[in-house]
């Protein structure tokens, strides 16, 4: 039992970057995904209300599909104050991937890429995902991958230079929350880089486990996009990051996933 | 997917009172014991990072251990901000309770008791707690009872007219979390009265999954006290609470308990 200056309490409760690419600190520890919205108020008022700092932006290399409009968006949503960050998340191959960053570099400049090579069945493929990240990596890029929780992959990834590894929870999409803590725990003590975890983070409670196990930040989508009031929902994401991380940081004697 | 205006948000966020008891608001959705500690200084911090408004004291009603002296309390501690409250939780027996609620009430004119009554092994025994309930409120006391969570018994107690009903999520001091949610979600439903859920919250994600249940506030002490840092812990709890009422109060689509 020690006594924890208050001041330091509330430090800890502040936002120190917990990465740093360039000129672009992350310092929210949750970030949404913000796709699923066809409404820009609506997004306008998750990104307030996630207090996230990471705007995700992406294109379906064949449909051409893009994730927003972002001339509409520049109207409602104040742009400059977010990092931007290009995502594979539509693609379902290498190549798709490939070509995902390809149009993302030409059209929006974009050099932090969050590295998704999903297979049809919508799980990442970890093996071309390392394969891709390799290349990308010697483009020049800062890329963030997400894999299934293999700690030999992880190391992998990391070895290869990748500025923090992303690792599943559960099925994106699922909300089924974290179903394997001991990997996950696993990867985050052996990782130098930043570990963030995402998918199937359902609800509150899931995002405070995640970042209990030492997680640097979480990312949720679904689970803000499917309930009734999205804002409220990513207002309780946020507090629940803050939660997980404070009970990771007071070392806990009791209990623990 | 409904558009919540971000004021709903911040004043969801803000502190609405979740029970009145006379002039006394309950506001603060987490509760924290405060009699594990030894120092004066720590207890502060505890409360401050918490976040509380209500003060628990007790007395050992056979050896006549208090909790706190309540004289050093006062010099560290703004003991006018909080609404004090009794609590049995020392007491092993029916009797023991009745006594102690005796001295409480004679030394320190408390009208709100939090009413335990628990066996040797430390669990609360559920109709002795009905019977002791219906004698204090008989002599005018407000009385938050805690039972294991069987909806008949909590049912009794609201129909008694006790102000809130505390029912116990896994065994004091456990840290085991919650091991029978459909219960306590019945429970929840069934009430009017506000319900607590308390016992066994060992870190930030059952305080969430708790309110995420809908519980009215937690009650949370070991996992604080036993933390390294229970001022960090304290704070985590806090957070905890907030992100699981909002989540609740979200209408979530994806996953639950």
């Amino acid at each position: 039992m020690s006594h924890y200056p208050l001041e330091d309490v509330r430090s800890t409760e502040s936002a120190e970057p917990w990465l740093t690419v360039g000129r672009h600190c992350f310092r929210s520890r949750l970030i949404v995904g913000i796709e699923q919205y066809d409404s820009i108020p609506l997004i306008r008022q998750v990104l307030e209300a996630s207090d996230a700092d990471i705007f995700i932006t992406t294109v379906d290399p064949d449909g051409m599909r893009s994730s927003l409009l972002l001339s509409d968006l520049a109207d409602e949503v104040p742009l400059e104050k977010y990092t931007w960050v290009g995502t594979t998340s539509f693609a379902r191959s290498a190549d798709g991937a490939l070509r995902t960053v390809d149009i993302l570099r030409r059209t929006c400049a974009i050099e932090i890429i969050k590295l998704d090579v999903r297979t049809q069945d919508n799980r990442p493929q970890n093996q071309q995902t390392i394969k891709v990240a390799e290349q990308l990596l010697a483009d020049g890029l800062t890329v963030l991958p997400f894999i299934l929780p293999d700690p030999r992959d992880a190391r992998r990834l990391e070895e290869a230079g990748c500025a923090a590894i992303r690792v599943m929870a559960s099925p994106v999409g699922s909300g089924l929350g974290i179903t394997d803590a001991p990997a996950l725990r696993q990867i985050i003590e052996q990782c130098q880089v930043p570990v963030i975890i995402e998918g199937g983070l359902g609800t509150a409670h899931h995002v405070s486990l995640a970042m209990e196990l030492g997680a640097a930040a979480v990312l949720v989508n679904t689970a803000l996009a499917s309930a009734r009031h999205p804002a409220l929902m990513a207002a309780a994401m946020k507090h629940a990051a803050a939660a997980g991380r404070l009970a990771h940081q007071s070392e806990p004697a009791l209990c623990v996933a």
